[in-house]
């Protein structure tokens, strides 16, 4: 007779089949499905995620949990168990009728956003807004939390994490981070991009892209990649890894796009094969996620030696650069300048979009901000933050989809990401101090063979916060982003200005 | 409280839903999937597979079933019950044990027959096949059957069909097709189609089978096509149908591959779309199938008319065709030549090649041949029926796949798609007699209607034999096929012969 623990197991093979099947759905939705197609897939995503959480939260995994927990004797059993008594408990916590609403006010949220934005009408989308945030207040108060109702929702994308957290993290930032952009625009030497902009033929872009993404180690025999209007990464196995990515007059958008979405890909790639189709396999957490986002993206992707190594080959693709040098190419890809879109952001004011996106979900979940008053209280805190106001909200407080999938509590995994990234950087260079050296050869496997001993090799088995503290010796912080980031940019911009304490 | 029907067809969603996601699967696997996700993909199909059949075959199901009859109010309700019922009883009579045994089996069949074909070595695969006979043997006493063994096993796939009928239908075939390949061999006027074989860029040959598919009424914006190993089509509704062509030194496996899959491609576009996600879209069998692919493959593909219209096309397209002429053209796509494999065979020997195997299947099924005696039997029917002897028998008995997955008494329905084509076609210019002058203008779109209307329209409401006579009035028969065939290859072959009785 098999045991609870074999039973549980075989049970969660079943949702990890259905969410298998969600995922193929949902990457064909945005590669290749033909426009006829998209009512039934989306009738078809809604059955099966009802059926793949109808499965998880019945009584019988309850109960399989409960007496498997006296079975399990590998530390990767135990493992299992946190993990899947955590996804258990937060999705028993909601009332089915709440699960049931949100699911239908997502799929009417997401239109009235689209309309929304295009009309650049925020008052239409108001409504169904406010009535996301209540929903997530009331998700919080079913989730519980001990001292800030942001907690609730935030631990659902990263584990442990607070508010009072986010706002450490945000007020060591933001001066620092407000001061160097100032000292960059300040100084006069802003730089020129206009030469990325251009006709680059699809079929370059996308075999120069793969180019980068098989050279910093992506696996092609264990994933592709696409193209996609919004390139997100996907996967359907740990050997089953889709990127995608898209082509645009900027020719930055193709690269660091692909760069990106294949460090998310490099992690999921890593996970032990044993652990394959089990809850243990895959990213951690949202922060962790785009730590790897992130460091391949920025870290690797915009840093001299690496385009030391493939500015001669992107001038072989395209022989319009080849009169751009290293030092021109390296400070247009690394052009700061405060913007009105998040996606867009540099790597310096990226995280000042974060910081008022948080603020701004903290004053509403709080009552301190009126969801009506939404556009002024963005509008304000844009001029504050980054000096810029948005002519019109389909450029400001509508820019983002997700709150109208719900997504409320999600966006400082991405502040997280960019300090993880500088933070797990500082703890390889004990390690390997010559990363750049081996940036500059193209040889990117020692790197890669780190992350995946300190970080992708551990799938989701160890919580965030304990994983950064094995891999770093630290908590999260933002020095090593802050030194990092003031460093490359006091470079690229030649400020003459005491160093950053950091 | 919803009625049973309600409650029924809430069932039938979900497991829609799940082979939605299933043939969603088999298409990325065909044509995306990078090596790596074949394990993951194998375990998931499995998993999905057995969750659709669980909820279609419990006893809920039954009793929804038997309840729901007496609801039934209209005729599409009154066809739904009838389509889902015969499913269920087709599904429920299999012991369970049956039904598993089959599946690991067809997994390792598929296996051994791969590498048995590559080594050509049947005896590794013989055991294997023996079992699978044997299966096809035990499920066809569960379904059971009045007559003949083989009668329970086709009716899986041509609802209603029997041995009687196939052994009526290929006697009637037999000779006059054995006499016209014999002619045509005769007549010493073998047509040249060397000049179809070329370097043909792949995108070129993309391009044009795409507006071949258009042109003849295919839509795009609910359907698409990819490249596949091995050309199939596959629907997830009735607005998302998928082709597949593969693109090989011989121009014509494109072109045709393409317009036949348009073909089911078409079929499956027209359903109504309210049937659409339920029992009652798609094709109602598998001969009626294979009638809309060869119709639009065959009749309309390789006719004169069709190339009146698109030869200066393809001439564009590939400017090395420019020599050649119609007559050239049309004489070579309709070269008739015994050759030894069934997929790559002409309208005229193709059927040949189904008789064999049809009448293998039954012998074995009778115990009139041993398993370990196909190859010499499969050989002898090849001299006999087209005088040509494979060398080997991957070229032989073990060139389909269709045994391996367990597909025994499937191959007829071919046979009957290829007479039913012509049948159609009858029936077709009793109403629209100028088919041939529409063909040559290119215009399709009256002859698309027609089938709409008499056919596609009418989903899988109506099993195949009712739908076959209130077509054409008649049941199934080979008069018209074999008028047609005669008259087409006696004026290409300039065959000076008394004309065959039809």
């Amino acid at each position: 007779m098999p045991s609870s623990l074999e039973l549980l197991k075989r049970r969660l093979a079943e949702t990890n089949a259905l969410s298998s099947a969600i995922s193929l759905m949902g990457w064909d939705q945005q590669t290749y499905m033909p426009r006829g197609g998209a009512e039934a897939r989306a009738e078809h995503l809604g059955l099966l995620s009802q059926m793949a959480h109808e499965i998880f939260v019945s009584s019988e995994t309850g109960e399989l949990l409960e007496k498997a927990q006296s079975e399990a004797e590998s530390e990767e059993d135990r493992a299992l168990l946190r993990v899947v008594g955590r996804s258990y408990r937060q999705s028993t916590k909601l009332p089915v009728a709440l699960v049931a609403e949100k699911s239908r006010l997502s799929a009417q949220a997401h239109e009235a956003w689209v309309e929304a934005k295009e009309a650049s009408d925020f008052k239409s989308f108001a409504p169904i807004l406010e009535r996301m945030f209540e929903i997530a207040r009331e998700e919080a108060e079913h989730f519980g939390y001990e001292h800030h109702i942001y907690d609730a929702l935030l631990d659902l994308y990263e584990e442990g994490a607070t508010a009072a957290e986010c706002e450490a993290m945000f007020a060591e930032l933001r001066g620092p981070l407000i001061e160097l952009v100032r000292a960059i625009q300040e100084s006069g030497r802003q730089t020129d991009d206009r030469f990325l902009t251009g006709d680059w033929p699809r079929d370059k872009q996308a075999d120069f892209t793969e180019l980068l993404v098989r050279g910093i180690g992506f696996e092609m025999s264990r994933g592709r990649q696409d193209v996609a209007p919004h390139p997100f990464c996907t996967n359907f196995s740990i050997n089953d890894v889709r990127l995608t990515t898209r082509f645009m007059p900027n020719l930055t958008y193709a690269i660091f796009g692909s760069l990106h979405e294949a460090g998310h890909g490099l992690y999921e790639q890593g996970s032990p094969q044993a652990w394959d189709r089990t809850p243990l396999a895959g990213g951690v957490s949202l922060g962790i996620h785009e730590s790897q986002s992130r460091f391949w993206e920025n870290i690797v992707g915009r840093s001299k030696p690496f385009w030391q190594h493939y500015l001669p080959e992107l001038q072989k693709t395209f022989p319009q650069l080849s009169g751009v040098d290293l030092a021109t190419f390296y400070r247009a890809i690394n052009r700061v300048e405060p913007s009105l879109t998040r996606v867009e952001a540099d790597e310096v004011t990226y995280n000042l979009h974060v910081l008022i996106r948080f603020e701004i979900e903290c004053a509403i979940l709080t009552g301190k901000l009126r969801v009506s008053d939404l556009p002024e209280a963005w509008n304000a805190k844009m001029e504050e933050y980054l000096g810029v106001t948005p002519p019109d909200d389909a450029r400001g407080c509508l820019q983002d989809v997700h709150w109208s999938m719900g997504s409320i509590g999600y966006f400082p995994t991405y502040t997280m990401g960019n300090l993880l990234s500088f933070q797990f950087l500082a703890a390889m260079q004990q390690d390997l101090p010559e990363t750049d050296a081996l940036i500059a050869e193209g040889r990117f496997e020692p790197i890669l063979r780190w992350l995946q001993e300190k970080i992708y090799q551990k799938g989701s088995s160890v919580p965030p916060k304990e994983l950064v503290l094995q891999v770093t010796g630290k908590p999260m912080g933002a020095s090593d982003y802050l030194a990092g980031i003031c460093r490359k940019y006091e470079d690229i911009y030649e400020l003459d200005r005491a160093p950053v304490k950091a």
